[in-house]
């Protein structure tokens, strides 16, 4: 879609691996123009804050940051004190894929874990955890509730399941943060507003992912919170985040949220995911594993035809969790061209083996 | 030069309110083409590195940031343990105007101050600062020197200067870091090399600032020392630095060093400073304060020559200093158009006043 | 034993609520003489030095601190960088019952729990645990195993696992940790010498815990790793445990140590524990728990039971683990005559019953 | 006076070489009998919190710590953010003697230094420094100003300083922390009430230092703000100074407030000083320096009178401060026979010399 390109895209190894669309580009050159306050005094980001308001339909603070963990590392840092705990899901990149950064923003918090189906907190287990040892000088004291959306393994919370998780943990005093690495692709399996999905579901604070769906080196903390403003805005410079010609930044997002490039780029992601499992779940020997809604996916693969199909230069993940689990990940670069390409090759493949 | 712009710029603020090159937007269009791997470990990113080594003369390795505030947090964190001290000079950036960035990504090491002229530090006293309370359980032990070129009032430490504090740092067993925020501008100063300004000179890691002379969101860290790049590597996931699609900041590095950019923008900023110094110096009442050889300048203008400037649209800063001092920096966007526009103003209000 | 009272002391909670031993409040009244050197330069601290050096028979470095919770945080923090893991048994006292002290003092390194029965580590699982992402940099990083002894379940580590514990770690490059907070129990039940459960078996580095055992307000990390200490030294004094006065705190240690007091002592808790096992086993609805052989016996008590006991004014926690199942700690300080109190009432409640 | 010696003391190092009081041994012993709830939650902790109320007039929280770092760490802690800096004076026991404690309990706060004479913060510049880049994000922020009574110089914050220094604090919005090391000895020459010292003054929360003036191994944070408490108590835990067997610590402090006790020794250490000043003053060489009025002075004397009294096994500090200068404090230990052999000697070396 976004990029034209005469070979086939072959990589699904994560939607990180796409670049940039020519809006965003265009748009970085066009904030090139003339000088510009720094640190985010700019026009550009001026735009940006009223473009997020827009977007979520109430007054936000926007803290524009370049990595989701920096996102959700400064984002929690505001919601838990050291002594605090962060719950989340055992699948959560905050606690397996940030080298410990929570707990580097947080001055040492601790992720206490609560198990759940489809990489979702079991409310029950949930209703226990925000509650554990509560004033006991002892123990870390639960402090806010760290959900993924979309999660690690595909599936997307529905809005009753973040209303759920938002009252448990409102019930108990904790904040709700939501990990948007995927919120563009969550919000298009959802068929929701952005405004219905996180504070009108009682989400605090999201780490809005823009780079996994199409922006280059612009990721963002949106808070719900006006409290947390003042705290979260000498966090974000002591964190290293506070960017000079911060409108480079604001203008990515400005141009991700204008004329719908965010939503048109999910859906093609989302719409290439379901056109590739609806391809490949015919094939013999494969199965379609997990609960995708969004642009990851998981199946069942024999492993002559992961095999192959990596000989093929065919690329995806398919050693990490269990053996004959692979994951294809689609972003907004896939075209149905590609897809197919994958899909023909698994069939094919899938028959000769 | 690099900025076409039809009326002529007025801003003497900093130089991070300048755009970027369009060699450096064309690289991150290119850089967009096709799927990459993430976090680094793509060609681009592979490619400033063997640039990086080239510009050295050596390996050398290099962790991609997005501010120059991450870059000297994560490198001084590199060479200080938290009860360790930071020795310094009283102007400088890490311990001004980084609202703490230094003590958080080092987990509360101290930044201890050491005075002396032109914004270095004077020999005698850092002579005695390495040694003070060395070994001693109730003292933060001296770990690091850190000195910045350009420095923050516009003087660029000469090679015998950065040679002098290395080799008082070296044989007291500290290691050396410079913040290279203007490095470029530095070097065009000395008519050096990087090399004989940084490791040939002792430096250990150097944060190589580039943004303020044509990048958009990209610096770096570079490592002279391969003893501390794995735990500079856990360190900048950690920090929240180590962005997915590092190809996009990769890219603007690259095309900053390649073709001489780099070079050619600092040789227009400083150009510019001497232009502008030059202009001025003849008006009444104007005098050249500090020790500028690089592209920021400082003056003593009268007040209402300041204010009749600002009242044309000339910005720049006027109070942060003692009565009367005045700050104007330049930029690779400056043109010797826009100069002479201020130094043309400048006379007439200065004659009108 | 150590304390004389008229009335049989009625209580179980834990051993941390007993006193001190008359030994231990004569030496503290001798370590008062004079005029001594502060900060662990005086004689009585030097004599500790000595007397834990032929305590293990080896040289070993000696910090004296308040806490358990100092002495393990520090210990751990020396073991571990903040991007590291420490790997810990879920029942594991530091993770549990410190409010993060651990993440405190290790500047934010991340607890990982390897489940297993008996509150040890499963070796398959930790075989797995210490080599898990090593080297990745999205991960953090295995550094340090810390096994409890006793554990917080009463049962003690064997030899051999503890060899093995040890094995496991070292082979991988990290260190063990020995969260000894009942350490002279374990060595009673297992009838071995300090050095066999501790460096002979691969420990690195000791929380020697004292303060259940007899001591007032002293504890001690005990280091076998030489390379550790320059950097312990430091931490202990920034994290506020280098007392003036160490000759109080080091004088209840010598005491401790001196005429075998600490080996009878826990020769005392652990017989008057067993006494108590053997004293209830025959009653009727009551059953013997776990894999107590040192001072902390877990039972099944019928409810009324429990009732009836806390109504005659004995005291034990039985509301923390599953329902009906209680928990009994005994000290250096009760007498047979207190045990046996205890057991007659519930043999006669329990008929009752 | 409380330690019978048959030789006199010759120690002037500093009050904390000195040991501890019968009355506190007494009642270290009677604390040890039976049982008692560890944490804190026994009856002389809670005995020491009605003393302690009884002491200020008022109600307060207390936090038994075992060093004056922790206390000051701690307190601090509660004080400002990690992005906050505390204001004291360059002669101040945190940021010289601490090894960086403060940094370390506040996750990353740093030090801003405001110079005065004898060791008093100069009105003046404590006014410019509290606003100073007040709501920048590119600095830290002045949020709690912490002074040392009695100061490190030997001299006194009078009532009126400390009144203006908490006025001009709290017209900020920053907070008062009063490190009182040597509480009792400023109390004794102001002649003035706990309360008028502290909270009637401005100070929000103090280190109430008692190790110097007898006890052993405990010291404690009272707190005026309950505001505080909360936190405080997390962080108590958190930092490793909540000791299981805490009435050991309480005690030490409630027989140290009990019947005067701290005053009776805070005045001996104070009348042993003026007693040494006046004996000294009249010696041919000497000189009396500073303006000590507790129980630490400052002299200059003759090198070789320095060196002869050091013969003859006097000790103190002769090398710390400009040439010339030594230091001699007295503690509760010494007795005037003690003092007037020192001064006998002195007056008998200088004339030989």
């Amino acid at each position: 879609m976004a990029t034209s390109t005469t070979a086939p895209l072959t990589g699904y190894l994560s939607d990180n691996a796409a670049g940039t669309a020519p809006e965003i580009l265009a748009a970085m050159a066009e904030a090139s123009t003339g000088l510009a306050a720094p640190y985010g005094n700019d026009p550009t980001s001026a735009r940006l804050t009223t473009l997020m308001a827009g977007v979520f339909e109430r007054p936000v603070d926007v803290f524009v940051v370049g990595t989701g963990s920096a996102a959700n590392g400064l984002a929690l840092a505001a919601c838990t004190p050291p002594w605090g705990s962060i719950l989340t899901h055992p699948d959560g990149h905050i606690t397996n894929d940030e080298a410990g950064a929570p707990e580097f923003f947080t001055d040492g918090a601790k992720i206490v874990l609560v198990d759940g189906p489809r990489s979702t907190m079991d409310p029950t287990a949930l209703r226990a955890a925000v509650v554990r040892r509560r004033g006991d000088v002892h123990s870390v004291q639960p402090s806010v509730v760290s959900l993924t959306q979309v999660t690690e393994t595909g599936s997307v919370h529905t809005l009753d399941e973040v209303r759920e998780v938002s009252t448990i943990a409102h019930d108990a005093g904790l904040r709700v943060h939501m990990d948007g690495a995927r919120f563009a692709n969550a919000l298009v399996a959802l068929e929701c507003t952005p405004a219905e999905m996180t504070w009108r579901a009682g989400v605090d604070i999201l780490s809005f992912g823009a780079t996994k769906n199409g922006t280059m080196t612009a990721e963002a903390i949106v808070s719900f919170d006006p409290s947390l403003s003042t705290e979260l805005a000498f966090r974000h410079k002591r964190g290293g985040q506070l960017t000079s010609k911060m409108r480079f930044q604001s203008a990515q997002l400005v141009a991700y949220l204008e004329n719908d490039l965010w939503m048109r780029h999910a859906r093609n992601a989302n719409a290439m995911a379901a056109r590739l499992r609806e391809g490949l779940r015919p094939v013999t020997g494969v199965e379609v594993v997990g609960d995708a809604s969004a642009n990851m996916s998981y199946f069942r693969f024999p492993a002559a035809l992961t095999q192959a199909l990596h000989d093929r230069g065919f690329t995806f993940y398919d050693d990490r969790w269990e053996p004959g689990v692979v994951r294809l990940v689609t972003s907004f670069a896939h075209t149905a061209r590609d897809v197919d390409a994958f899909v023909d090759a698994g069939r094919a493949l899938a028959i000769i083996d």
